[in-house]
């Protein structure tokens, strides 16, 4: 299926793309459980490696899968409810820290390196922030559907796996008023300290997704249209991702908080539409624990990280490569000599 | 240190080793951490990441840490208990595996293979199973100083991490018995499936581990006695290799319930002598998450796991190189040129 990124312009257009959505692919997913059944292993005894195996099959639609080219592609946006002061650092981190990716110096380009993972930076605009949507939404609705198609390009026929990660100072404000406008309850019980506020600008932080959440929750139509009032650039983006990797038979690697809240939006138009996507690590951005109940994922980390950028992400590579190894490589019982079961 | 491993012959001269275990570097610890504050992220932001890369630091005692030689230890052995029809698998699948194990063909192999890490077999005379401990004690004094001092020989100069496992038909059996001669409670609390047994084998297999339980948790003298009278030959040469990799400063990744059984002998001789061990993944045999609390240890994965063979050690190599890349590879705001944090 194509994609034509360049010709949609609208969020229907967005909407309609969602709902034609194509499924998992059963028979890859059967072949991987036969294949399983053979290995050189107490059966089940890979746990949660031999998931990962089914859920890759299914979701590239062939087996063996195979995690030959995988791409780590990270979005970064401006906010202008940057303004508000709800953020440890200024919104000139942003630019600083994309030039810090191209320069090779920040973690996810020693992540990327040491999972053999192609990276690459996608910079929106950060001279032009979204607006601050305490009082008005955040973008317009041809803005956010441009910011989606802009997001869909990080896909393209032949990778096997997208991580997908963020870096926007003030964003994970938006992704809190996101993940309430979605999911409900208190703009408290969505908002942590990010990049590491506490007391009175946590208090700040949250009395602003709140504000966001009052003048935008009831007015929005669907959960694109909360995305547009509550979202910003880079995190429409990575929904744009989430979609194309979909239509490409491409699995996903969600990262943090900020990530996950962009990909919720699409769960929330269809609870179907993210089940190729697998959450990396549960951020120590506490929303994120709450959010991933939401929408029924279990990470596969608990580390502790909260840095974004994709990092979560590409840290579960090598355990993603490290599953289709053994399933591929490994003997079977009949190859092996191997005596099997007493029964 | 040099351990003289072929002079040891007696429990007594491994007790007294362990009295001389060497303590973690806080020079090169607090090296790493001067470090860690000057890196491009917030502070902690990496979470567990951080903590690992303070870890390898002191326990290798440089700084910064490296895991450019990582090897993977593997110990096999028989079983005189698996007489007693606990298993799920006949005893003739140990040397099978071995084989297996050789040829490149088991989990392991991929494993290692993905996370380019050494990997060594230690084949500890599989036609000499230990006796039926329901009877009499597995082994002598003398067969167990030598088993343990046949573990040593797995470390050697120039090793930067070492990861254990074990293949051993029963020895599920045997770790129940251990950790419950070590740690109080009844054998049911201690006895899961293993490789897949339940229902009445399930029971026989608890019976058995309250028969080596009666016979032996009085009469045992201290944790290396209950090691002879209850362990195997494998689960010895695990606790002698994690002995030896303190003297070496090797930091180790313990695998899952049987191999952690084995080192948690050294926790009860001693609290501190297996902080230089961290443990991969909670496996999916039940008694390892109570072993886990009983030793105060939070692994790293939860993947429901339980093959053994070192297999959930070497999946966690990937994320210690990751952890060093990002504290070594990473560049300070000061090089990047990135605002600090607004104070």
């Amino acid at each position: 299926m194509t994609v034509p990124t360049t010709s949609i312009a609208t969020l229907d257009e967005i909407r309609a793309v969602v709902a034609e959505f194509p499924a998992a692919d059963p028979d890859a997913a059967g072949r991987a459980a036969a294949r399983e059944a053979t290995l050189t292993k107490p059966a089940g005894s890979l746990g949660r490696l031999e998931a990962i195996t089914a859920w890759l099959a299914s979701w590239q639609g062939r087996h063996p899968p195979r995690i030959d080219r995988p791409r780590v592609a990270v979005f970064a946006g401006n906010h202008g409810v940057a303004a508000r002061g709800v953020s440890a650092f200024p919104s000139s981190v942003t630019a600083q820290m994309v030039q810090n990716f191209l320069a090779g110096g920040a973690a996810i380009n020693q992540l990327c390196k040491a999972a053999d993972a192609e990276l690459r930076v996608y910079e929106m605009g950060l001279d032009r922030p979204t607006a601050d949507f305490t009082i008005e939404p955040a973008m317009s609705e041809a803005g956010c559907a441009k910011a989606i198609a802009y997001g869909m390009m990080a896909v393209e026929p032949g990778l096997d796996l997208l991580c997908l990660g963020e870096m926007g100072i003030a964003n994970t404000t938006s992704a809190s008023a996101l993940a309430c406008a979605l999911f409900g309850g208190s703009a408290a019980d969505w908002t942590g300290p990010g990049t590491g506020v506490a007391g009175s600008a946590l208090q700040r932080k949250t009395e602003v997704v709140a504000a966001g959440i009052s003048l935008h929750r009831t007015a929005a139509r669907d959960s694109f249209d909360i995305l547009r009032r509550l979202g910003g650039q880079e995190l429409a983006a990575i929904c744009g991702a989430v979609m194309a990797a979909r239509l490409a038979r491409t699995p996903v690697l969600l990262d943090g908080f900020a990530c996950t809240a962009a990909a919720a939006v699409l769960f929330a138009a269809d609870r179907g539409a993210i089940d190729h996507c697998m959450v990396a690590h549960v951020s120590a951005e506490p929303g994120h624990r709450r959010l991933l109940h939401a929408i029924g994922k279990h990470a596969l980390f608990d580390f502790g990280m909260r840095l974004g950028e994709a990092s979560g992400a590409a840290l579960a590579i090598p355990v993603l490569k490290a599953a289709v190894a053994c399933h591929s490589g490994m003997a079977t019982f009949a190859e092996a000599g191997v005596s099997g079961k007493v029964e």
